[in-house]
């Protein structure tokens, strides 16, 4: 690979990817454009704009956006629409996020001339991946630098040296090291590594930042709202409609105020190895739930059991990184074909950590009273009818216990 | 299919299938064989003893069993090594015991030279398929009788006149309509049917009989507990040794302090039609929770993938009837195979509806904290392997992207 | 059901379909309009209406129509992008025809005001399962009328006695049985029973009609064919554009000359027991085996290994007669996602029973000689990315083999 | 990686690996072992025996082996239980033999006290990854050493060069270049590259070397042979019982008389490039025929259906060089237990380039003429059942119907 000469670092503005920034500049000579982007992780996004600028790069070098409708409509819901968890649990909070930050560095590069992007991933996480690969997959031609894989950094004390040498303000509280890892937006925020690295002990309680403690600060009493769908995707609140970022961030609240979405969970890396984290989910956890709800009245057994047997597959591409791959795209096809009519109306229970349907109802709703009844039902199902149904699906099962029956003797 | 000449009945001793004993006499003429099971549903059995003396049942003719044991053994822990959940949510604790009533009615058959079974269950429902699809798969020759399909006794009133004209005692509180459905074993309890027949409307608090309440009656502090396994299958609680069938009441009785459990539920009955019920699986919600703890630290991807992308087809076969297939005994085989070193201990919080891994361990870990460390790792992981990894990866991708830009021009 | 009181019956004008159609009028006194299609079975269609007037059909109750375009076009087509066998051999000739049969009738039903729709096949075979599901798929409230199922002419005496007593005429070649039965369309002859009902037997070489016998009568010089391809139909042979049943007529020419597409089959049905049958599929079996061809070079092994993977389940669904399900529809919108790009020329050696593959070519290749080259690559490719690529794939495998050998010391 | 002390290298006698064998000595001063294997690529081990002592090998460090039973019992047999094709046309010819050889490095670095295996694989192949998890799977401490990832040597010439300052010994044919590379053994010949590596030209004649050509060779008539299985493997031919290796010999004879077994065909390899290869899998083609046959009449529809979906994966887990893992283990499992009476006889037709089945036998057949019979059927199937049967399969149909209609007013 030859050295690029301009660059789009993904930047949030803290002492990591400040370092990377410089790095790049020391390390290749090159101009370099910063990203930062408002994917709902709950910070200041203009100190961003003041470091960029210490840091020498040129104002119209610092693109600074808040994608957090696009994040939720473009990403999350759909993914929400698949009820995609990884390894039967993980909300993929993180995977999903990355694919549009690398949409928007490879954008810009081709709006700024730049010919490489870069990141401040590592080399031993799933992030790097779903960084590249999806750079690669929308513009084949670029470069992507992971300066964790090629510097010589390799200690916490080689970083704030290089930062002191270099003029890079450091925070006071980021002299000491951290006790754990952090990544949020606005699905979810992600604790792993130090002190969570063991994962026979138990997390310590200030790991959790995202949710309220659901044994010592959630309300003693319930509380029930009702989530509302239009073709898979929740569209109100409470009867409120508003849009896919603001239902989302209203969700997080309820959610947190209720202690709801805490998973601590051992997962296998696309890398090989397996790692504990912290996951918090609130509004996200509801969501899933609430989807669920809609689906049992609104999709039938056909749709929904193929929907549920590719799920795991539709939950490992985003998981590895394969968002913008074509096999994504055609389970999305199939997924998004499903949810026509997943419209209506969940009603949830949210108390101390949990989140259950209580109640569900739709204009479009498949269940039949009449069919199901225990009353007589007026002759709209013929209870005979099952007879025939029994003696079909049994036929082959009695032929196969005739066949070893008479091999056996 | 013509008359029987002897019938082994599930018997449960209610009103209801003292009725079924009752006709099947009359309607054939045939003997009658009474077999009556202890799954855990929690009622003395002894009583349906004297009910079938009473109906004029033959002493050797009375099948009166505890199969907890084979039960939790042979079906409940095979079916959790797979992690099976119906629908999303479901853990099918009506459906994994028809299969151990049906073997034990074929068996006894065979034993009294009786050449028909009967069962109480409905034309609309599940239990009719699982019942018989087992029994046909068991015994090619056997015939199923389902009375409900066969008599003209169609509504409650109905039902009384012939149980009074039969002298078939009806204790006080049959006398009216009970107010909902309900079918129990060591697993779980299911209620169904009446006032949850609208899915819009909240069930109402007296539905719930296995489990405390979570708002009201569960305690204010969370009981952590320890679960250990051996290949797969619970083998202890807090270290000590329990057999299957105490393990699962032992966790019953936790998850039912916790209020844990508890699932309002519409789902697609292989029939063809969309149900509403409540089902309560204390124990069972807690050893899901904990059997995918140990899992996550004691098999590799490919073997958890591989699962997890399995399980929904397996899950379906064990709510359509199917355990008694070779398609189920196949899936059994690959499950099974997965759980060698499924040994160890999680630790979890059960907490007012809730219960959650918080930590595990085991002898027979994946885990390698050496590798995935945020610390310096002694050349355990070389990050620089990340970058083929990615590639290689990415080099359909790109292939991909050079071809559809060139295509779009 | 009540008694139906306008019957669409799918008339071929047979003699067991003008049994039917009389036993119809007989039996319900309903007012009968025939449905007679041209689906490329080779046969003339002007003697059914004929016939159907002879039995006191009014002209405007008589339908009949070409409808090999749509045959090909909105059925064969959409299939043939799945490359969907049955069973690992079966093309589905018989399944994909019947759906179409009952949108017509269905259809038809509607445009002339008739409650009922009836069909001529048997209570053994798929067929009826096939007409009945899309029927009802299409309109919930249809009744439809299977006389096989319901009548009482069990033998071919009983059915020539009904003909005779009705003025029904007897073809002098059907007053003796059949050695066998067909059914044929546009992509497939089947033929079953009789003679071929021991699947130890050879098939009699009487029995094959579609196809020149591949020993005896095919040409001793193979054939070269080019087959061009774009979005995954088939559009021309040998450069020359064609309608899509043009180019089954034309495929199915080359094939019966070389004696391609025989199968001897022995399959299970949906309605639970093994069946031996003879297929035919000149043009089909050559058009598969390009359009994989043609997928070879143009999808990558992201959306070709998924489209494999659910391909089975596809040709199920099809085979089972729910052409008209939700989820054949979400299937066909995953694959039809992936043909987008299926464009291009497959080249075919055409030779005494076997169409094989043997060059093809794309402007939309995905097949880049630049990397593969075992010449110098100038860089396309770096051969030490391998070496992390297998470092990462093989990172839980020795992590297994760490654990399995540390536990079995 | 620290330098290798001591090599088993995977050594066939012939100029590429010589020269790897040489530069082993050379770049790494080690000792090295070399492993020659008779996988049925048809070509004299004892020339290699002669070569390596020429090279200054051991003779206690010659290791020469005829694997052929092993090669076909424990890899080639299990696999084809599977009907395992990659990318619907492609028999796993090279795929299936290097786990076996990566076995034998292994066990064989373990008796020697070698640190390291070495292969000849490139860097752009699967061979590497397969060789190579193989490997690790196997013993994770072992260090395998790709030299063609290594070395410098990258062209023709600079490796002849090599020879000669090496004093290795260089054949007359190998001066020149060959015009395309070929890997054989006992299953299948592939040839690949140079004038292969066009997929839009027809491979020259000349490419075929392992089957007589089906227009020019191949006898005018047709030959009829039978093939016995026991549990899904074939015991036998007309009759005549043989070891699994002889089996397989045979019918690659007679496959090669017929000219049996070509594919043109262009595949998706794992390291993400396209690739064109020709095959030749004589006997393999007619196995996998066979082995359709008879598991249609003894394995029923829902084990045939489970195997068909399980089936790519598999298929891909070996093409992938994944036969050491878990997941590979585990559906083995399945398919192994599908396979218990999959025990009878098939006869198959040879003729001019292909395979079919024309008839199939079994003590443990599951087709019943009974059921299936056009004729009278003594009451074995009751026809009105399939009334009953699909009545219930198009509830859920209906009541969409039903929805759909009723929101789209």
């Amino acid at each position: 690979m030859s050295a690029p000469k301009k660059v789009v670092l993904a930047y949030s503005g803290g002492l990591d990817t400040s370092i990377i920034l410089k790095w790049l500049q020391t390390e290749y000579g090159c101009e370099v454009v910063t990203f930062t982007a408002d994917l709902g992780q709950g910070e200041e996004l203009e100190p961003a704009r003041k470091k960029a600028e210490l840091l020498g790069i040129k104002p119209e070098n610092i693109y600074i956006e808040d994608v957090r409708e696009e994040f939720v409509r473009d990403f999350v819901f759909p993914m929400f629409r698949a009820n995609a968890v990884y390894e039967g649990l993980y909300l993929l909070g993180t995977s999903i996020a990355r694919p549009l930050i690398s949409k928007r560095l490879v954008e810009i590069a081709e709006e700024t001339g730049a010919d490489a992007v870069a990141h401040g991933a590592t080399g031993k996480g799933n992030d790097q991946v779903r960084f590249e690969l999806s750079a690669y997959a929308l513009n084949p031609a670029i470069k992507v630098i992971a300066p964790w894989r090629e510097w010589n950094l390799h200690s916490r004390t080689a970083l704030l040296a290089f930062a002191e040498q270099n003029q890079i303000p450091i925070a006071k509280d980021k002299r000491g090291e951290a006790p754990f890892s952090v990544d949020a937006n606005l699905l979810h925020t992600s604790s792993e590594g130090k002190v969570l690295e063991n994962p026979g002990d138990m997390a310590p309680d200030y790991v959790f930042q995202r949710t309220d403690d659901p044994v010592l600060q959630a309300p003693n009493e319930p509380e029930y709202i009702e989530v509302t769908f239009e073709k898979g995707d929740a569209v109100a609140i409470n009867g409120e409609a508003m849009s896919p970022a603001t239902i989302l961030t209203k969700l997080n609240e309820l959610g947190k105020t209720h202690g709801i979405g805490r998973l601590d969970f051992v997962e296998n890396r696309f890398v090989g190895m397996k790692s504990r984290g912290v996951y918090e989910t609130p509004g996200g956890t509801i969501l899933l739930e609430a989807h669920r709800g809609i689906e049992q009245i609104t999709i039938d057994s056909g749709a929904g059991h193929l929907k549920d047997s590719i799920m795991p597959r539709y939950a490992e591409l985003i998981y590895n990184g394969f968002w913008f791959s074509p096999e994504r795209e055609m389970l999305q096809a199939l997924i998004d074909k499903s949810q026509e009519f997943v419209t209506g109306t969940v009603k949830l229970m949210l108390y101390k950590g949990s989140a259950r349907t209580v109640a569900r109802w739709s204009d479009y709703s498949l269940y039949s009273e009449k069919h199901v009844t225990f009353e007589e039902d007026a002759g709209a199902y013929d209870q005979k009818d099952a007879a025939g149904f029994i003696q079909l699906n049994a036929l082959r099962l009695k032929l196969l216990a005739a066949r070893n029956m008479r091999v056996k003797k």
